[in-house]
């Protein structure tokens, strides 16, 4: 079945090609959020920015920019997949606070805080300790607010969520990760953290990345789908999302680049272990982007409405994003600093 | 008076010129270590020593580079000066722990984990919280270790200080800051780093710069000689030397650029103050290269022997340098990677 309204994937990070443009066609999808950049620096972003100008000219048929909220729209009249552009570190700024605005005018609508290390900003979800946001840290998340550039906390520690989410005059999101209610992996997420999104009016993307759910590439829809409910009755119908984190056709060196970028000389395995190095095996009713109806079915089978339903599957995104990341909400992008 | 032995000041970033060279040579100086990079980043590093060419170009006849500690002795037999390369900050080797070895071979025989704020690798000094070494400031201080780069933690905080001189394999030192007990200044050191240290077999650098001295500018020259004769029977007369934190001729510009390099949109001031932003006004007894000679004097007329004085003055630097920097103390340099 399709949902009513816009159908949005959180993130994903694949080996791009016309296949799986065309699977997100076939899944009914009019947006999906795409990482950029998990190590790469200012100037390896702006390559990154240029690849998807490649794939733009290449499939023009399949997919359009989101530069703001309002290209998803565009994207669903014109029956193209909007791209949302994000970072899952905050590398593309190095050390420079101005590069927040200039990363925004570029496109970059959304970016993490860390990912699973300390950060310039704040602390990775994989380190031992977290001493919350750094001085750099704090003038950057008003300064992301200030441009209209959305906060998310998904691989980041939970001292440095919460802070993030106190000093943030806008709401925060985590656009991909599960309750540790249902999973305990580090990446998931406490009852605290998932109360702080809530009464911050941010999102929570659910995961389906095998390593964030209960019994990894087993967990059955069923588990997936209590999962949903529990979240929706704790953080709000209106908090709830998908952020999928599909990660197709991407080779071994990938999921390296991922964990262990340039910064150590041994492998981190992440949620892995050198026992389980490798891409998790996929889940069997979640393979590629065709298969979001399936899950939207077998949430309508537990009784969510089809208003419910619609915002699951991208209203909340949508909403989420049109509050933060318009034109009219970073209203003082163009205004002199303070 | 001219100190036996080598004489070597700890460091200095001043706006370099042929004027202040040869006052180098007038206070008998034969080896200073040099701040190349504050916030600069590998490539903006690369144009610093460049810039250090330049130099060596331009005055042959006063300067030279010191790329292993016995260049120091050449230095002094030549009748020049030997520049000792180190950087304030761990940007120049950004996110990348390969960069340590790439930079040890350019000649950067010093490297600060941290400037202040929160690094990738450590906590600086004006940070609220502490969270010590994080996973990638582990490698890297393996890495120094391995390289022969010489660990400095004049602007780090005080638990990522402690933790780096516990985990590190060599000698670390502090080049530029006093005693909390002189001077609670918060880049000064607790007697606990002292301790530390001494423990460590490490270096601790009397620093002249007014913020970090009792009653700053008005310091006596009586009061640095007391911490002088304090901290030696603390930490040891092999364990101390200077480090004059002398910023020559610099203009405002570059006090900010130390202070808020690119990640405040607001001025940061420091252990000045909004009232008090400027560079502090200069010691009477210490104004420039030229007066080494007048701290020699006045440490002797306290009672240290020829010998000691040798050692504050120079020796012990060269001492540790050569214990910790030298090709044979980082044999492991062209061994493959562990």
């Amino acid at each position: 079945m399709k949902a009513s309204g816009v159908v949005i994937d959180g993130l994903q990070y694949s080996a791009w090609s016309r296949t799986i443009f065309e699977q997100m066609h076939e899944g009914g999808l009019n947006a999906v959020h795409v990482t950029l950049a998990y190590h790469e620096n200012t100037r390896e972003t702006l390559t990154r920015f240029g690849e998807w100008n490649n794939r733009f000219e290449a499939y023009p048929d399949l997919i359009r920019p989101v530069y703001a909220p309002e290209d998803i729209h565009k994207a669903k009249e014109e029956g193209r997949v909007g791209i949302i552009f994000g970072a899952q570190n905050c590398s593309p700024i190095e050390d420079e606070i101005r590069l927040v605005e200039v990363m925004r005018r570029l496109g970059l609508m959304i970016m993490q805080l860390t990912y699973n290390n300390q950060s310039l900003l704040a602390c990775g979800c994989y380190e031992d300790e977290d001493s919350g946001l750094t001085r750099f840290g704090k003038q950057v998340v008003r300064e992301m607010n200030r441009v209209g550039m959305v906060i998310d906390m998904s691989h980041s520690a939970e001292r440095s969520t919460l802070e993030a989410i106190d000093y943030s005059q806008q709401s925060v999101i985590i656009s991909h990760a599960n309750p540790s209610h249902f999973h305990p992996a580090l990446r998931n997420k406490s009852d605290k953290v998932i109360d702080a999104i809530a009464a911050n009016e941010g999102l929570v993307g659910f995961s389906l990345y095998p390593f964030h759910l209960k019994n990894g590439p087993q967990c059955t829809l069923d588990d997936f789908c209590d999962m949903v409910v529990w979240t929706g009755e704790r953080l709000g119908i209106d908090r709830i999302g998908l952020g999928s984190d599909l990660c197709q056709a991407q080779p071994q060196s990938v999921l390296e680049w991922m964990r262990t970028g340039r910064w150590s000389k041994v492998m981190d395995y992440g949620e892995g272990s050198s026992s389980n190095a490798g891409w998790p095996d996929a889940l069997s009713w979640f393979q590629d982007n065709s298969d979001f109806p399936t899950i939207a079915r077998a949430l309508a089978q537990r009784g969510f409405s089809t208003e419910e339903l619609a915002k699951i599957m991208g209203g909340n995104w949508l909403d989420l994003l049109t509050r933060v990341a318009s034109p009219q909400s970073a209203a003082a992008v163009d205004e002199p600093v303070p």
